[in-house]
């Protein structure tokens, strides 16, 4: 049997070489701070096990993967009316993504992408009661980790850097898929931006995914069977930016990163694995997380294809 | 000599088979209540002598020619540095604009695209004082009438209906174009789009655009006679949205159309003329209005080309 | 067990309703005369077991699942070197490629939109020898039937509507991404699209994707085990046109399909599965061969996700 | 009254400084042969006197000015049927115009871009009779001068590289707007764009634009008064590629530019300027001839606005 803690362990030495190579995310002041040479990893099994490596228990902004979690909250929810908001096609383009949803009168492609996650929020904000708490609890329950909190110095950093997700929700306002008041669907964005985490949090709140939406740990199932593995789906033609082919080339599992340099992805029916490194690639996914992804599935044979 | 007069009655019958033909502009709900059936003509000269027929004395929305006073307003007090700001080559889009404004990086591509409008009013805001009270007061020094005022229904209901503009002034605040607070610049905007002015106001407010800025009629130069020269190659360039090539083709001058129905043009050298007729062509410029300019320049052979 | 037979007998019945809600291509007269009601289903499991039910023993036009083979055959002589010529990205485009194929340099986005393939089939034809007679050897050598050949009548068809493809040739020749003959090209490229196969065939060509290259069945490894993987993941984000993520969310296997109606599905580790039904839904592919593989990968669990 | 030869002298001199600020085209080898510092111009006047100066007896290849003339052509035979097959608007695009080109359908938006030239072309070749003979005979009646011919070394340097102009003519194909054989197009294409003419041969080839289509000289009309007065209309809005309103700004006049370096401008009334210099700025347009013409304006007071 495969000796997951020695594979980790390997890896984190293993990457070493690709530090330097990609660069630490910057459109936001509180994020250009972190430290670039951080990496951490962690694997949770269905079985409960989890093993884990280098920075894993430390929290850090997750950022886009909170699209991911929003997701399954608006799914379990308001279930496939969640697609008349939101497409769910690759948007397949290195160009921001403002000119395709012109193109498509304000529906926007996927829910990974910035106008698609605010949709998705949006829809998810008709919902009584505070989104914001709905959001927190709902990470904490996830996690079993009741400190999972936002970290507000991040948050209103990028509260003030705003203005093209505003010019989006506006232009989608327009179109009429937007129907909450645009500074508040802008500030709980920012907020599910801004959720700290660290890869144990994360590899243990993905780990419904990879286990048809109900797990031993957690008390009631998250999402039906049929919604994880399409979640799952979603991630892995839409969850890399515009790099999602060659992730599927390269590591072969559905993942959804982040600017913070976290990478959440899923094996389905076996485990979920998290990983942070916060040196990001052309495309804004992680480097080396991407690396360590790749030599995982290798070693471990648990890519999908 | 020719008789402007009778020029002028004959137009007002012989357009009357375009009536029926355009659409009255229906995206805010106060403009969509105009009498579709409205006609007004007017010519100033640069003698002083003004010619007018049908509604020319009465106010209508003039929307989008304030575009052309405002960007007056900022040459008089910017110069050439307004280029710096907005370009002034024809933006070629059927597609809303919003696409090629992201292409190209926050800078609007003229003055006459909304964007571009935004930008350049951002400018003329940057100077101390209210910028209503200078465009006002400015439109009534050109039209030689105290009485030209903002509407203030037409205002509100734009100001109900701007998420498209306010997305525009989002994204172009997001690459740095936009300095004003984006509430105060949309309502000013919504102020300048809402005045109200008749076709004889028009033809005495665009006066100096055909006689090298100075008019005997107002007390001092409103603009260099070179801005004057080059505030009437951008209007034929990109005055009619995407169909100056076909209004140039048809009536070769130039010209800014707002959707309230008004079109105001300019024979250098001579006389300005404006015109208003609610029924939009699928361009957005009078159905009507065209015709009737069409005829005129034909009758009178002051086409520029 | 399950019994296959039944299931694949049971779809066979069960996708009756679908019929009528697709449209045969009709962008060359050849396929257009192809009979809407066909319906043809065959799985190829790694043992060498096969079933089929319905017309799966009937040839027809395979159309762009032509690509996939072509692509091993690239692969298979130049490795990664493909990837210098073509991405593996979704195009995310509705409007025809010709769009980003200019935006992006003449380098097409996959080998699954028509440029890639015609990129990718440039490349095979720089190894000396007959492109057409190599193909088509494949073709047989996969299928393990010598029968296999091209349709005269359908490749002459082709060839007579190629305007579009002849375009895009010589838009990538202009940006050095084409270096054979444009005309050979396309006549080649007609000849791997009119190849006429059953469902038994492709089935049966398609099983080394599933199986790490290499079958009981085939004299000799077809691909690496590496390489294998890596077509699957471009199929599954670049197989179905502009709706892989509505397939993956649907059926969740790698797959890619022709507007013959045709559709080859990989199942990693287990079989592959082929289906045919010519009407085609707004994307090109098969209505009624998207809902038997949907039924099939719901009553066997074999989806990936 | 104005020295004329005194002040193209004038303006020969004053150019002096805006030599090596611009590029001679290299996109063919032929004309990258060109010396960067030549600098010819003439004047003809509707009286028949002609002023020049400088290389403006020295033939230069037309490149796309050839657009003007084979538009004149085929306004002259089929008068407004000609707009059915090209618009008359500005492209508005820096990228290659083939991206409008598929978004419109195979329509061009002018005839003064590629595409839309060779659709204009495709329309004259429909006409009995050699399409080559009769643009040769039309601009060597026009420049009164039996010597114009086509530059053979020219010819053959753009047959060999139109790659990009072969894809947009099998894209129009495709799409219905071209009719001709497409090698049997590009070849009378390539032939047009190769006439060597000088500044003297282009400036009387351009008078009937200024004088209603009618001169003193011609033995017949050219052109009807509305015909002549259109084209300058669709040459002042897409005469000069991607800089058309930054050069209604700074020249003021009607004019088509090519990239040998030559720019034919119309003063309606009165008289047609030539200018020729080499060296293109980053829109394709001769840099030092439009700041000869800028100077010519200015010094004349000749700009339309």
């Amino acid at each position: 049997m495969l000796d997951y803690q020695a594979t980790l362990d390997y890896i984190a030495e293993a990457v070493e070489p690709g530090f330097g190579k990609g660069k630490v995310a910057d459109y936001i002041p509180a994020l250009a701070e972190v430290p670039a040479r951080k990496f951490g990893m962690a694997i949770q099994l269905a079985s409960g096990e989890r093993f884990s490596t280098g920075d894993a228990h430390e929290p850090f902004s997750i950022q886009s993967i909170s699209k991911l979690f929003v997701l399954e909250l608006a799914m379990s929810h308001f279930g496939d009316m969640v697609w008349t908001r939101v497409g769910k096609e690759p948007s397949g383009d290195r160009f921001n993504s403002m000119i395709k949803l012109e193109m498509e009168h304000g529906v926007p492609r996927n829910p990974f992408i910035n106008p698609g996650a605010l949709a998705t929020l949006d829809l998810l904000m008709s919902l009584k009661g505070d989104a914001k708490h709905r959001i927190r609890n709902f990470l904490r329950y996830l996690a079993m980790n009741d400190k999972v909190d936002v970290d507000d110095v991040v948050m209103r950093s990028e509260l003030g850097h705003a203005s093209l997700n505003r010019a989006m929700a506006h232009l989608m306002k327009g179109y009429g898929n937007i129907h909450m008041d645009v500074e508040d669907l802008l500030e709980t964005y920012c907020f599910q931006c801004a959720m700290a985490m660290s890869c144990e949090d994360l590899a243990l709140a993905g780990l419904p995914l990879a286990t048809g939406g109900y797990t031993e740990m957690h008390d009631s199932a998250v999402l039906s069977a049929a919604q994880a593995k399409r979640i799952n789906a979603v991630m892995l033609t839409c969850g890399m930016y515009d790099s999602v082919g060659s992730f599927a080339y390269r590591v072969g599992l559905p993942a959804k990163s982040g600017v913070g340099g976290g990478i959440l992805a899923v094996v389905p029916g076996t485990m979920s694995v998290a990983v942070w490194a916060p040196e990001l690639d052309q495309f804004g996914n992680s480097y080396v997380g991407t690396m360590a992804l790749e030599m995982f599935t290798k070693l471990t044979r648990t890519g999908i294809f």
